[in-house]
């Protein structure tokens, strides 16, 4: 280091030392002088000649590369700025329920789970050695699903409660013995569940028939969606309908209140078959919508159709229990051609957090909660009653108002700056919740013009008994798990968090090399707003006069994500990328039935595309036709042209990434466009691999259509161990009037026709609602808005560029020991390397596994596993990664290829190695006897600097095979549990 | 478990489901069932009888138990009560200076320090072992702090820069040749250093004389104390005085400004022998005057007397470099009768902050914000002498303003919302610093009636050159340490900070047991207020119009804590216990010179003491009695009564702790205040042991007349890694004339004469100030309001019940394996127990220490080791401890004895044993090689439950005997900085 008073500093401008403190340094992992010697390594004279040599000309847009954003701003400026954007949100108090409900986040869950980098940097549990924390997190959620329902079996989380009766609609097709084609919802489910099943129904072809549910019996179909409370809080004896479902050979699907079934008996006693429901109301903020987990439980018949992730119990090589995946879903598991699901997200952290909430509640401390809403909605219904308000009765914490004149009623509440649900000109709906209080209740009184002092609520609450059918009252218990019941202090809920954060391996403690998940630094200064009572106290809704706020971060956000990807338009109600792809395709067929074209049909998808191209493709009806890809992993724009040639008539969509799923830039982009158009078809991009692109070319200007965006992925929203995923919808002009519709509150009754729902909004183009809520996971959207307005357009540029050099340094580093799979021109690649492994496997028999779980021993999380090449690791380092961090896994994978090499020359055995029985944990290096033909060091300490810091995992290799042989997906040890249900 | 709908729930009353979140189940570990059986195993049948067998009846107040305080708030209801204080708060732009700079925290260190309880919930780094990581981050502040002095080593931190400054005082006295009594202060420091200076020299008895610096040279002293740049702002060449002083074998002591420094010559380069200085303005926010890291940096030959914490490089058994604290100076090693400084505690979590700042910025990026303020200083300087306005030359930062009509300045200021500094009729002062913006330069310069727009910026900033002295521009480097040069990108700096909490044990993982430091439950509800703005942001010389919400926070605090203690009135200026301490006896002593009798000057204190408690009397010039203990650890009452009387003409003071140091609740307490009173003492209460007497008794109406309270201890503000504590003196009505003054900007010009001084404020009594902030660390008193506000009268009441408990369960438990030392009545102790090792050490050679290395390997950390006995541990499990926890504890305990029966009975070794060479770390139980005579698996997994979840040592047993004697308190590897400081 030279001395600080160097002339340099001394001559710097004002201008420079105002920028000091430049957040795009503080994201960017290497420095200049690090770039510098990085580009010397790759043999390229700069971060421009390195672009050139990497991008194809022909898609770089004519009018230059630079963004046209605003300047990047310091954290301080933006924090600010988003700020007072936020201050623009009024904060009512939001009795609207409608699946939406008032909750207390515990403090101590807030600041370490929700505000915790350990937690939210953490990646999707496939490494199962280095999950076991969160997997048993989510391990919890399932059980807590399971007992609250009533049923054998839950996921780990959907993505929306209207969402997750979709895919209960499919689950139901797939189980059911009917051959029906007709699936019925009963006409008192939530609005947006409706809308949201009807759109999915629309692309699947399903006949979707609407009505009362007590009719729901008589009906003809493969399975019903119930609803239990109702959407207006009604609760009523469904078993006789679901008998007269099942005498059908019918499918029962609840869609339910796992805060009700506290004091409610649950689906599970009564017949249903599926349960789905929202856990936000167990500790996760309105958020104007979202993230928050939803929740699938079903017989355990079904669980092998069961969409989502679910979490198993196996054993590893010690032979101790151990969490995995089980009966994996992910994209790379979908049956590609006959998918009727393409989930791949989940909403892990926040599984986690209600999972967390259940734990530190408790079973009592759960219906306790739940009793002391429900005294209070009887106690207000009384109240009103006496006022002589008509309220419906039988109902857990929602009461049904009718008779009154609602527009009256809504401008009284807002002057006391309450929101109720609008249901009619003639009837309200009030939700009561955890958060309400006896100041609550009197404000609510007040609006009917009842009186409630402190001595009122006494005398009601002595004189009204519960609102409960008595026949369904719970009897049975639930939570009977010990991890349920002895993390009630704060003290013993933090240490079982942090023990559980211990034993996982995120973003704060290593890269996480993952080839197309783009594992960024997630800063906290993007993270700091999420939590702000201004966005995340907004229901979804609130009318629009409270949310200007919002209106304005998604308008700017909008114009950010639309100057970077050439897009014009943006629709933020995807909740995953999965369902952004889906909006997109869905858009593509609008566009065409609204041009008389409905019969296009035909999507062409390389053999490359990630898995969830073909199945999103069949979601919306259309027919997958496969493209071959060349030699080199190029997509054939011959084979392209062929079918689209072939298909020409009936051609409806191309669907690629871009950069390749192989991680090159291919050249003829911009051609294949030009084919696709040429024969009427639309081209979709996969957002996957946008970071590769940002700054440097737009899809939207070389001939692309559509592609979803990976906020969680670009634009830095954290991967939180599995979700939330955002995947808005960027779409050109002529597109942009069949993004999906956003929910309105007035005009949409469940009841109301095809036609006047297709008019609500003004927009009769809009596609139906992909997702529960207008604006989707609106309360992270902050996180990308910060991001891009710290980073500028300058600074988005450089990112993109140090990700591919990154990329390059790492391909160049181990070329002398590891073959890169695809590169592009000049030997380079794009912001990925795929080795191969499998030249090694034959020599050696060692795995890609065996490699991934070794790096485990090294205090790495693996890269991509066999994807998209069966046999090899794709390494995306990102931008965020320093040198130090890429040396550390370059290092690491020098002394594995040595390892090998040993392997090969005999030095160490076949089978008896350190790669085939990494992971090696403590117990095991530290055990009396170790019988292993390798010495303990190599097998815990390969490189002298893990004796400084070393990640041990907690357990040893999982068996994978006798997970999937042995599905168990409750909390372990579960005898006590087990005979609590059967008594 | 039982089902949840049994009738037992159903009948809970409203009120009873009102309470269900209550916070004082939270804050409790026991749950009622848990109360229960451990009431049965130590023979009690309720808290109430087990409180009456421990606790004397002549302590209880007449007035029955009850505490009259309002009744338990929840979270939310706590958080919504102190939100509506803080917005009282008017946060107004500060440019005050005056030892207090605006910063920007990097967020990624609010969250994942300030906010995170790995870092939050650590305790002292007393047992090395488990606290490398905060250690290694307070090396880095004691290298940035040496660095950047220009001296030769720094400590870890002290309580602020004025009582710092007056450390320096002693220091000096113990360092100089000179035998004169007269300390020179300079009349251009900081008033509330020199009123803190003054305060200490009254009680030492040194003579201060206070003049320009310039004259300094000339005056016959032990030492000087000056200030660089001054307190005005101005940056003058002090070479000469210092050579002059010297000349005259006196120590020169300078107080100086670290962001100055990166482009100043420092201290160290032109003569200063001490430094010292806040690291406030290093990411801290002001918080009204604290807390704050202060430190002092001196030559080496000084090291070994210097004052407070210092961090020393030593190695570990295995032979590796490890950190430890060097020199002890805490109060167990503070001499008793001799000393000159009673400082226990530090800054840590400041400290920690501080340091991670300069690793966050570098060097670089810290001369570069130095040279943005200052370039803006100068351009402000240039635009209001172009508008007529007389600025002071040679500045870093801060303008003096002359010639100007103050009061008109100080109103215009205010209608822009900006505070400006007070100094006299015709002057202000302007402190800039990193959060300057060029709008804050264009409302400054508005204030004064100048117009600086953009343009005017440039183009100032263009004619304006430098206005720092060219002789004093800085040359030498600093920070050249690698760690200070790598962790630059937010991403290596969140892993950075998370692998050092890593390596260390803190209550998010462990209870730490120790006794007499009531390591309780630091809930996240009562951090949550102190990192909002209106709370961190006030500037401690705002005006009085702008904080409310602090006056109002304060005085509800102060209520409260005259409730639970029975005193009249309470300070909160003291910023740690001893600090309380010394304010006590100077309230003690001013009491006895207000009615004539200030010839009192002897002070008892019972040989079972604290070691801090001597010393305090030391330093308000009382000279110490001991009185002697019986052999149960009580106070000799006729020792008392006997010095009592024998001393009676000048007995100033009697000081004890109650329950005592041994854990015992002495019977004798009321009589012996009747003693000391008969003679004309008055009796000091030390507030260590609290916790054992909140809504028991209250010491204010047994007969004491003055306590500290250890907010840090009883009332939740987190120990922070040793540091921050919150010390406030309470005082029964006599004597609260007598507390300590507080700062007033408006009338306390350093030149003013005691007369003025005295006068000011109102108050002619009050003592000196003793800490710089009138308030002290007035930004962390919100944790204790929350706590006390959550726990109400009850709750507190049966905290305490459940800390007796849980340490009589511990006693208990162990009774059939280690012998507790001290009983009180019925065989029960009070909240803490002491474990006496003496006879097993006797018999095996297994020492304390062995037991307290020992646990580490069990995940613990260990009681108080060999105090207030040698040879023994003293255990304090506080209210906030499970059932679970303890369990564990006691588990770990009993198979330490049966180890230590082991050798005992020849099964083991009595050298080569799993004691003697604890704690073992990975490197060690992975080795190939395995020596010990005892295997592997009861090394490190001595209880299968670690197998589960271990803690795994960084480093082994840390050689003191090495670090000792080989004092090294710098960065490691430290080769490139020695050739830096050489070049």
């Amino acid at each position: 280091m030279p001395a600080m008073s160097t002339p340099s500093l001394r001559d710097l401008s004002l201008f420079e030392l105002e920028r000091h403190d430049a957040f795009v340094e503080r994201h960017i992992g290497p420095n200049d002088a690090e770039v510098a010697h990085m580009l010397g390594v790759i043999g390229q004279d700069s971060l421009e000649a390195m672009t050139g040599a990497i991008v194809p000309r022909s898609i770089k847009p004519a009018e230059g590369p630079g963004l046209d954003l605003p300047g990047s701003l310091t954290e301080v400026e933006a924090l600010a700025r988003i700020r007072a954007i936020a201050d623009r949100n009024d904060v009512f108090r939001s009795f609207i329920g409608q699946g939406y409900y008032g909750t207390h986040t515990p403090n101590v869950i807030l600041r370490n789970i929700l505000e915790n980098p350990a937690w939210y940097t953490a990646y999707t549990p496939y490494q199962a050695e280095i999950s076991q924390g969160r997997m048993e997190a989510l391990v919890n959620f399932q059980q807590m699903c399971a007992d609250l329902t009533g049923m054998d079996i839950s996921n780990a989380s959907l993505l929306d409660e209207a969402t997750a009766a979709a895919e209960a609609m499919t689950l139901a097709r797939r189980s059911s013995k009917s051959k029906s084609n007709v699936f019925y919802v009963a006409d008192d489910v939530h609005p947006q569940t409706l809308e949201v099943v009807r759109t999915r129904a629309d692309g699947l072809g399903i006949a979707l028939h609407v009505g009362p549910a007590a009719d729901a019996g008589g009906v003809e179909g493969f399975g019903v969606l119930l609803q239990y409370p109702n959407t207006f809080g009604h609760v009523a004896d469904l078993a006789a309908v679901a008998e007269a479902v099942h005498a059908r050979g019918a499918v029962v699907a609840v869609a339910t209140d796992l805060l009700a079934l506290t004091l409610l008996r649950p689906p599970g006693e009564w017949g249903a078959d599926i349960v789905v429901g929202n856990t936000q109301r167990f500790g996760v903020p309105f958020g104007f919508g979202g993230p928050h987990a939803a929740f699938m439980a079903c017989r355990d018949a079904f669980k092998r159709s069961m969409p989502g992730r679910l979490i198993g119990v196996s054993v590893d090589a010690e032979g101790k229990p151990a969490y995995r995946l089980t009966l994996q879903t992910r994209e790379q598991h979908i049956r590609r051609e006959k998918a009727t699901s393409n989930i791949c997200t989940a909403q892990v952290l926040l599984a986690v957090m209600a999972s967390m909430y259940a734990v530190y509640h408790g079973p009592e401390g759960l219906a306790r909660i739940a009793r002391r809403v429900h005294r209070y909605a009887a106690i207000l219904a009384a109240a009103l009653r006496q006022a002589g308000v008509t309220v419906a009765g039988d109902f857990f914490d929602t009461l049904h108002v009718t008779g009154v004149d609602a527009a009256t009623v809504h401008t009284y509440a807002s002057h006391q700056r309450i929101n109720l649900r609008k249901i009619d000109a003639g009837s309200v709906g009030i939700s009561l919740d955890e958060t309400v209080t006896r100041a609550d209740l009197a404000a609510l009184a007040q609006i009917f013009g009842a009186d409630l002092g402190a001595a009122d609520i006494e005398a009601l609450d002595a004189a009204t008994g519960d609102a409960l059918p008595a026949a369904l009252v719970r009897t049975s218990g639930f939570l009977t798990h010990p991890v349920f019941n002895t993390h009630h202090s704060e003290h013993e809920l933090l240490r079982y968090m942090r023990a559980l954060a211990d034993k996982d391996l995120a973003m704060d403690r290593t890269m996480i090399p993952l080839g197309s998940c783009t594992m960024k630094l997630n800063a906290t200064a993007e993270m700091i707003p999420v939590t702000w009572p201004e966005f995340a106290n907004v229901h979804p809704l609130a009318p629009a006069t409270q949310t200007r706020g919002y209106q304005e971060l998604i308008d700017s956000l909008e114009a950010m994500l639309v100057e970077i990807t050439g897009y014009d338009a943006v629709s933020f109600q995807p909740n995953s990328g999965a369902q952004g792809e889906y909006a997109g395709l869905l858009a593509i067929r609008a566009y065409h039935a609204s041009r008389g074209e409905g019969h296009r049909d035909i999507c062409l998808i390389p053999e490359s595309a990630h898995g969830t191209n073909p199945a999103s493709a069949q979601l919306v009806g259309m027919k997958v036709v496969v493209t071959r890809c060349d030699a080199s992993g190029n997509v054939d724009i011959d084979d392209i042209r062929v079918q689209a040639e072939k298909h020409s008539a009936n051609l409806a969509a191309i669907m690629m990434t871009y950069p390749s799923t192989h991680g090159v830039f291919e050249e003829d982009v911009v051609g294949i466009c030009e084919i696709i158009h040429a024969h009427g078809g639309q081209v979709y991009t996969d957002g996957a691999n946008l970071n590769a692109l940002v700054g440097l070319a737009r899809p939207g200007k070389w001939g692309s259509d559509v592609s979803h965006l990976n906020l969680h992925k670009t634009f830095c929203i954290p991967h939180g161990g599995g979700g939330p995923g955002v995947g808005p919808c960027a779409v050109k002009a002529h597109l942009a009037p069949f993004l999906p519709r956003g929910y309105s509150a007035s005009s949409l009754p469940p009841q109301a026709g095809e036609g006047a729902r297709r008019a609500d909004g003004g927009n009769p183009h809009a596609v139906g609602m992909v997702s529960a809520a207008t604006h989707g996971s609106a309360s992270i959207l902050p996180i990308s808005w910060m991001y891009i307005a710290m980073m500028g357009g300058t600074g988005l540029r450089k990112a993109t560029q140090v990700a591919l050099l990154n990329a390059n340094y790492i391909a160049r580093r181990l070329a002398p020991h590891y073959r890169t799979l695809y590169t592009g021109r000049n030997g380079l690649v794009a912001h990925e390397c795929i080795l191969d492994l499998r030249p090694l496997e034959k020599a050696t028999g060692v795995t890609a596994e065996d490699v991934a779980k070794r790096l485990i021993d090294f205090g790495f999380h693996a890269p991509t596993l066999s994807f998209p090449v069966a046999g090899t690791l794709m390494v995306e380092p990102t931008e965020s990664e320093s040198l130090h961090e890429l040396d550390r896994f370059i290092d690491a994978m020098i002394q594995i290829r040595d390892e090998i090499r040993a392997i090969e020359d005999g030095r160490l055995d076949r089978e008896d190695n350190p790669l085939k029985h990494a992971p090696h944990t403590a117990t095991m290096a530290a055990a009396s006897e170790w019988t292993h033909a390798y010495p303990r060091e190599l097998a815990v300490f390969p490189l002298a600097t893990l004796r400084q810091q070393k990640y041990w995992p907690p357990v040893a290799r999982v068996d994978n095979v006798h997970g999937d042989k042995n599905v168990f997906c409750a909390c372990i040890p579960v005898d006590a549990w087990k005979e609590q249900a059967d008594a």
